[in-house]
């Protein structure tokens, strides 16, 4: 940690900063420049909080130099973390592919679809039963009801479920009943749902909150892994900018980034991303060729009636356009779809 | 609801979708123009899911005329609201000023930064007992302990006391202890929150999001109206930008506009907007005269060794001071505080 | 064009409006809705300005229907643009490739970077000769000798020439020696250098700005266009948000959102977006799968050295692995590079 | 400067960097930490560029610790600058009215409003002879007509001329005719065009760009600075976020950041942060409490039928109240308007 002062600063107030760093057995170096004067400190430095430090008026500034994730980061475990879901592994060699309905709309409807995401060669379902929704007046899912439908779609086609949680009290019917919990971009920073789900050993898809910076993701990961569950996947589906034409923007560099900063696999949602079917294919393809570790994507046989995001589901033959030509890519990178 | 087609459509396309939409009891008005042929529905709009329509290759565009909130919209309620707590108006005349430690720390530190911020002019005590924290590492509230000392601070002050709930389980301990329940930021979309708190009927800061707009800001109070609980307050604390030198962007323009759309009290949190206590005061003249209803503060009398947050918070005479200032203010434009 | 007027408007008012927009010849439907009125408005609505209608305090909303980009619309012209570069067609099958060091450094410097990254496999040199520096304090580039320097190292590859043009007095400096004209993110509502380029018929690489939407950017392209010049390039670069671990946000879903609206070919610079040449690679690869015409890459082959952006800089080694890596997804999605 | 390596840079490397550093008699500091090595570098620093160090693979992270401006630091220029502008002062006590139409729209006019915002209390006029027009087919402005308008306004009333320069080739134009030169959002990094006007004396209102960052724009004063001219005024105009119910956020918080850290004035925009006249009252007493300089807003008698920007635009009886208003305001808060 780097400390930073002010040349200003009075000798009894720098005296009486420096004694009480020095009460916390933190080693200090001094490197006196010209208009500041900076002090680098060295121990353990994570139990500082460096807004209080921020508190005192001779402090100018003050930096970290080390990242504040431990279990996520790559440079405490190298290996790349494979999470295995009903034996699928994500974060292999194989690009898992996540597709299926918005919000499950009865059970006929999921398991059709279900067996139409299959053929077109997906490894897991996704299908809403609880529904985050910005408005009380929509339609905020089939509950309970709509886990039993993802289960019978299950049943027919071997498929995983990915499926959201969105509230503690719901913990464990998705542990009995799901396979991948969800934990959806408005809820990346509910803390106490993290430590829920991080007392589980559930694979968690942890998306991407809509203003929320890498760091914070990774931090909300963090939570899960220190809590013991080490089975994290993140999930990008795009981040909320001043642009108009697309619903959020997909960030595809966090492909590369958390591959370099941590062990933990991404997958990528373009889905949400886009907010719009004619831009996912073209998204998906590029994540695929950026590095990424699954496809989640919205597919729906009827956008048109469909409960929720019609508008960006894509009909299965798209779907299965777009694996074929996924495949083709994740082949010439050296991986299988 | 403003429905636009490209002139490319195909004729039994278009006539599918009037047919639908007829259906649904709307009349259609139909304008034809050079480019794009335009439908406007009259009825009950609200039921349609505009992303529903999108998803048909054949609109070109979706455009909603009404606002989709009813309970918080001024128009259909033209009146001022004014939430009662504990006989202090919140929305009226008076300016309520609420400050207090960032997380309550202890009770006899809670009970003397209660007894500094009432002598300096505060009408509320704020305090975290249970805090949101990025990092799973840091300080996470005293918890049950942190609402005893609370309380213990209202025996001695009086002062009503303003506190974060973050999650469902201690919604009951709140409903009992706390006088104001504030939703904070990162669960301004944590709808089952919302439903939670709306099934209630005390008094609710609600917090805007990071990155959330404005409507839907108004959406998640319409969520917690929806369920019965008009006792809403907005709270607008900063938005995420680009801007480095802030911890976030304050947006005063909140002000003007949600007294124009909304009929509900709206305070101002420049402690968590500008993250430096050096801001404080010139951002809170500024929502004074600005027309903001109240103002939320972090006061601490030893912020180098706060418990969080000692960046952003004012000693209690610097606190004293804003509200001198703040107070001759208030009677150049017609209120009080 | 549609125009929403509140219940509450008084009937004198609203007979003036609509009087006032009879006068300019327009069509109007009247819609009744429950609580507004809204008047669709067909005939030339490009003359109007919805602020001023927006100034009329019966107005509720104004919604423009049609785009307000006509040269660059692809509804009026469908088949792609392919501007011409030396005899090169970027917006074809061939994928373009333009690479370079971010200034020019010197004659046999860029000569000697020229040679390599043709080798490489590029298509055409970039090079600043005059730089857009955040300090005035910093290298602001080697001015009329470094468009010299250029010139010597397409004479030695063959190479065309891409380099930014700043301002209008270097114009003719620029329509002399330089084959594609860039005009830099800063400058991109620079309107009068718009119409000055627009002036000429050199192809222009038009960057986006740091923060302009995609409907901004296509309507700097119409200046361009409107002055007679119809070889207009797009080149994303990243958009300005919150995120700090990249310098900027590459947004891929301009890609087949550009194909959609206009006929012009689009390119990518991953370099200036990620600000990191870890990452370069990654995103190079998913702007071609996503469907780029093109890239602009930054290589020295001595960035530690290098006088500005070393820290995005590849060295030729590494680019020409991107190549062929890229090659090889060209070719699976039908194009060449 | 302090230089972050990673503990697995090779000795050899770490030598050759260190010696690379010396070469520059630049004094180094080590801290040796657990996980990373620090070197705190002081001398001259400002010669290196921090992006040519993070070229280097085993460095991990480069931070600044001095600000990189020089001739607007506070620090280096304890007193505030007032700029003189026809006699009046800008940036002491009196807070500065400058008011008028968006864009000249004749003599007449521009004539009219002139005397009407005189009368209502205004300091200097404001108008545009040349537009910024993010559309090719929108009004561009009178251009040399307009500023003789403006001239003419300026005999008829007494009020100084504030107008926007878009291009060099009209400098002199504006040097002859015009009292304050301003430099608008979109040319804020038009450097070009800052170096042409800090070779003049004239006074410089320096709008903030829509995406730049607090550091940037003072660096772009800087380049006006460092050519010759002190005479900077800072003007806030609302920067560019997801919110979509203003045309921009208005971020007070600059006023107290501006003068901690510069000498300069700071005045303030609500007209184009607001992008509506609604907006505006409630915006300029923020801003006047929260310590703005001045305030520069749009006045037109009919708005409704302004050649720009009638949207923002208030009418003279309107102005005259804020005026009223702002002046209680200041006068409470010590100052005089």
């Amino acid at each position: 940690m780097i400390i930073t002062l002010k040349k200003t600063a009075d000798a009894s107030e720098v005296k009486a900063l420096l004694e009480d760093l020095e009460g916390r057995s933190l080693q200090i170096t001094q490197i006196v420049g010209e208009n500041y004067d900076v002090f680098g400190l060295v121990g353990d430095t994570a139990s500082i909080d460096e807004r209080s430090l921020l508190a005192n008026p001779i402090v100018y500034n003050v930096q970290r130099v080390a990242q504040p994730y431990k279990l996520a980061n790559r440079m405490f475990h190298p290996e790349d973390t494979i999470v295995d879901v009903c034996g699928i592994p994500v974060g292999g060699r194989k690009i898992v592919m996540i597709a299926g309905p918005c919000a499950v709309e009865g059970k006929e409807n999921v398991c059709r679809i279900a067996g139409e995401v299959l053929e077109a060669g997906a490894d897991m379902l996704r299908g809403g039963a609880y529904k985050p929704r910005t408005s009380p007046y929509a339609f905020q899912g089939m509950g309970t009801e709509g886990i039993e439908c993802l289960k019978a779609a299950k049943d027919k086609t071997g498929l995983p479920i990915v499926s959201e949680l969105m509230s503690i009290d719901k913990l464990d019917e998705f542990v009995e009943n799901v396979d991948v919990i969800q934990i959806g971009a408005r809820n990346m920073q509910n803390f106490d749902l993290l430590k829920a789900v991080g007392r589980t050993n559930k694979p968690v898809l942890l998306k991407r909150g809509l203003a929320n910076t890498i760091e914070e993701w990774i931090m909300a990961a963090e939570y899960i892994m220190s809590e013991g569950n080490p089975n994290v996947i993140f999930c990008e589906r795009g981040i909320r900018t001043f642009e108009k034409y697309t619903r959020n923007t997909l960030d595809l560099s966090v492909i590369p980034i958390l591959k370099e900063r941590t062990h933990l696999p991404i997958i990528i949602d373009p889905s949400h991303a886009a907010g719009d079917y004619r831009l996912v294919e073209s998204l998906s393809l590029a994540a695929i060729a950026a590095g990424a570790d699954g496809l989640i994507i919205e597919v729906h046989d009827d956008p048109i009636h469909a409960a929720s995001d019609g508008a960006q589901s894509l009909k299965p033959d798209k779907y299965a356009d777009l694996v074929a030509k996924g495949r083709a890519i994740a082949k010439v990178i050296g991986r299988t779809l």
